[in-house]
């Protein structure tokens, strides 16, 4: 498989290009049987989508998804479920300005390079309006989640210098819907909201943190050696745009760690093993262990910022380059639904797995 | 394909127990035409070998590779590499104290669980003892990325409370190998190597983060979007034992950044395209952009610590495990040749990738 | 992945049911470049779609295929190909003679007692209507291997019993399309559309052979030992609807000839190695040898006749079932290129792969 | 993954060459809890080794399986089960006659040109002897079939012009064991023996056709489209050394049939949906439907025989090529138990794949 598809037995293939016809992608491998709430995987796409409130981008598409087969009155039949989601903007732009300029810090320069072509409208496949595709599988996945009661809540914990500390705690969705940074603290969302609108008033960006917990996980995810629960989660959040970095359980700070201090006692609760604290993040030996599993994505500031930059032009001459139109400051709050739908996807191929492996 | 197998086109799987009859792997998709160094391979086997220095566990094995295939008048023939590392402790040892128990943040209760048996001689194949299988795996990858100029360098940046610093200088191999711990600091490097002894003393472990960077990478190592160059470095990273946390380029310091200070500036160096600085770690949009490849792995303290922990055993009663005999009480000089194993693999595969998506 | 892809490195993952909203797919894999002929994929589609002649079913959609993604003005850009084909006839029918009936020799019995849900309009997508895909996919690859000189031809050598041997001669593809069943031979092409249009009469349906041949392969496709050459042509041969055998070279003839007859001496031909015969089929040892690949494919007789035939209802209850409707009584003339298609696939796939594996 | 694995959740990665150190496999994704019995191991292997009759090769080689992984106290524990059978003739033999010859209908030429290098000591991996860790695969998924109350029997059913009719009737593994040649018709046994000799006699060689029939099929096995029951059997015979057929049902006496001779009606035995007939093979809609599954395999003769043919060595000369030594004039009896192993390993795959797409 070529790099557009993800996941062994639950796979998306995404398609698609910002300006293109439509973005869109196939799911293989979702069990038949399932009743399919399509307006839950439209609500998620809304979480997702631009022109949300007044920190987004103001491009203001419906983002409208199309489910083309897989469905039969309502219910999956087992077979491949395509869907497609219609660009509404994609012929209105003039991108005369950035066609033979490579932007810093975006995919201008590498896939141009790579593929000798390069699609300039709006990134073309680089830009973040793939993740939409994901976000539809992922709308899915969550919903073979819940027939096993596994839930997935992520939230923004830092934009730039703001960090919230949720203290462990799993914020309830509502909390984190009400806040258009997506923090559920009401007051550090106010300074997160604060630090974007400051940024862009001076023409800049700024980056964040993504917490994801996931509940009512089973024991038995994970597929060592190699597919390690925690190294597909890896996987899957490195390959969403902008994200530099992934930590589970006490991650880079379990490095300061004594052993005394990290390892989870096991306990009996309740009747079943569990641990009496969770430094390991949900996963031991790469395998869960049915306590929550959680984990941070970082995200750098958006490339984009309408300053006075230096860059190269595709002829190799060094050039000055000013990004024109008006852009998201900051991609964290966009982000969490895209965080929560690459988390489902995982836990559902690896679901499947473990069925498969039994006598 | 099942979780024991690692890359797509050149493609490790891994096999075998700690104490089992030995560890091994087959390497398939390694190109026809190499002239194999097999001494190189025992080279790098011995840099992850148990008991090669006063810190490290005392188990004293040769670990000897053997070759079983794929080699031909010491040529690769493109066909795939069979390789054997027998165990030779595999019978001298008693478990019985561990057989029913759950030690605490090892792999005991969720394979258990899983897989409804368990192998408990040395923790069977969750032990970090598979490994070799990588490191011989990566050692291939290596001469290969060598015929393209390509090298990779690991090595200890913390081990604890203790950090340092390399201020994006490439350390040399010679002066890492010095090092015990493996940080290529004298002084640093003492510091690390004093915290080993004194939480060994006080029957305790402690973690630590390794570094490692490539250099003399080309333009265009990446399938997004999927298997972004990252992302597939997280995985790799994430499947190690112990691994927590992956960051590449500013990493989750890129949080609380702006663009402006974030974004590398294209220039053109010697005729080619680059950027000024390389925040970015090397990768634009999931693919390289010719500059260095630098991220940072963090590893939890080592779980077996000799100390009376609570935990449960196999019939769910409370108890006291304090483990026996002597194990390293910190794994990250051992991760090092392990890291660059991984990273040897991931860069391979791309490489090949790279060169069948032509016309 | 699950089973609706097909192909490693030139990956098409088809989808969409017979009288759902579409049918069509993603190409993922296919190299950055290719100038795309849309009017030829159109082309393909045409030979294969319903209504072309008298002898086959009267359904007449035009089956216009629309490309959403991947292509660039005009060029690939190594981004996934999306397509979708519109269902015209989709909502015309009524299936309530079928909707609990399994009818004998399809689909309808296996398919719901494996997902427990039946898309019986049409059968769903066991209909050869997802064929659609597999001809787009075909016909890109197509343009691929052109870029090579490699070509495909396939044409009809059997329908019922009327047998045409080619003499192993190549017919040319205008002869093939002037065939209403694509036999190049007039006069066997009127004795086969003689049998069809009498099997119709007696409503009844017939099957029949394909044969194809590639032209100007290069040494060296195959990934042995597992996916030799002419295993994935098997493969891809053997997942068309109605396929039941797949032979190449001698075939089945070869069982029952001796070594001396069999063997093919190599020669030097005008400075390059070849064979003097070619009763190898192409393929030694798995790996293409330069000279034609040359195989045949068996369909059997459709399944669906205007015959009174004993069956089973979903409630276990013996029943007679006459399909109504007009349908093809032989699906061997539309057959031949989708066996192109699956050829040229395979190829392009094998292409990709043999230039990866070189240092 | 390379060519080397065969199989998506229960995987076989072979390696090894004829006349190297050792021939193995590593089979991943085996369930954990099978008691194995390696005994049964050994036992398919004695079928397929040489040296077993007067008819087949007297390279007499014990081929002893040597289990290094995944079995703990005898029983499967999910992990990868790597095995190794060394060679022990590898270096008696003197290569220099063949060392540039390419010998017709031979792996020689296409080997050496796709990979330019040849290990040329007894053909090096394309060697039938590669088939050991099919045979050992095969047997550990026979022994998972088998806890499903599925059976594989093959039988030879041609030599040469010697054609055997088991008239759909299924015959006892003692009886197809007690025939040198594996046909449990003795007369035909005797008439099949005598062409062997006599070939032998003549310095020739012959081909064949292998019978193989699954019983006790669940309904269910197969994923459409790609991935039907049939393509993948398909896909696996055409994997095996001299294959050139593949036919399931009635095949290519298919394509001479009406829909009303070749359709199953459907009926009610015992209160389970099954048919009248089975002309389909067990397989309808690419799903298995509960009957058993029947195929055929095609042979060509092998293409070593000890007479003086036309050829051309590395350096493009004319040659002419005699090959010495004794060698198998007829590779079908001993290729029976290599169908099997792979028909088995395919049934498994399909197994677990049809276990994880549930809900």
């Amino acid at each position: 498989m070529a790099g557009n598809s993800f996941g062994k037995l639950f796979t998306l293939t995404g398609f698609g290009e910002s300006h293109g016809e439509a973005v869109g992608g196939v799911i293989d491998g979702c069990p038949a049987g399932l009743l399919l709430d399509v307006q839950a995987i439209q609500a998620e796409l809304n979480r997702r989508r631009p022109g949300q409130s007044k920190i987004a981008t103001p491009r203001n598409e419906a983002d409208k998804v199309e489910i083309l087969s897989g469905v039969f009155e309502g219910v999956t039949t087992g077979m491949p479920i395509a869907f497609v989601v219609r660009n509404e903007n994609q012929k209105s732009k003039d991108y005369s300005n950035i066609k033979s300029t490579y932007r810093p810090s975006h995919a201008d320069y590498t896939w141009s390079t790579k593929y000798g072509i390069r699609d300039y409208r709006g990134g073309g496949r680089s830009s973040a309006r793939e993740h939409i595709a994901r976000v539809v599988g992922g709308a899915v996945a969550k919903q073979i989640l819940a027939t096993y009661g596994i839930s997935i809540t992520a939230y923004t914990t830092q934009i730039g210098s703001v960090v919230w500390n949720d203290n462990g705690l799993v914020p309830l969705f509502e909390k984190i819907e009400q806040s258009i940074v997506r923090c559920p603290d009401s007051e550090k969302s106010d300074e997160m909201v604060a630090i974007i609108e400051q940024v862009r008033g001076e023409c800049d960006s700024v980056g964040g943190v993504v917490k994801c917990v996931v509940q009512g996980v089973p024991v038995g995810l994970g597929e060592p050696v190699f597919d390690r629960c925690q190294a597909l989660l890896a996987h899957a959040m490195l390959s969403i745009n902008a994200a530099k970095g992934f930590e589970y359980g006490m991650g880079f700070g379990a490095a300061a760690m004594r052993g005394s201090e990290h390892n989870d006692a096991f306990v009996v609760k309740d009747g079943i093993v569990g641990t009496e604290t969770n430094r390991s993040g949900g996963i031991q030996g790469g395998v869960t262990n049915g306590e929550d599993i959680y984990f941070r994505v970082a995200f750098k500031p958006v490339a984009t910022i309408a300053r006075e930059q230096k860059s190269v032009d595709s002829d190799g001459n060094a050039i000055l380059f000013t990004a024109h139109g008006r852009h998201d400051p900051c991609v964290v709050p966009r982000a969490v639904p895209v965080v929560e739908a690459m988390t489902a996807m995982v836990l559902v191929d690896l679901l499947l797995q473990t069925k498969a492996n039994k006598l």
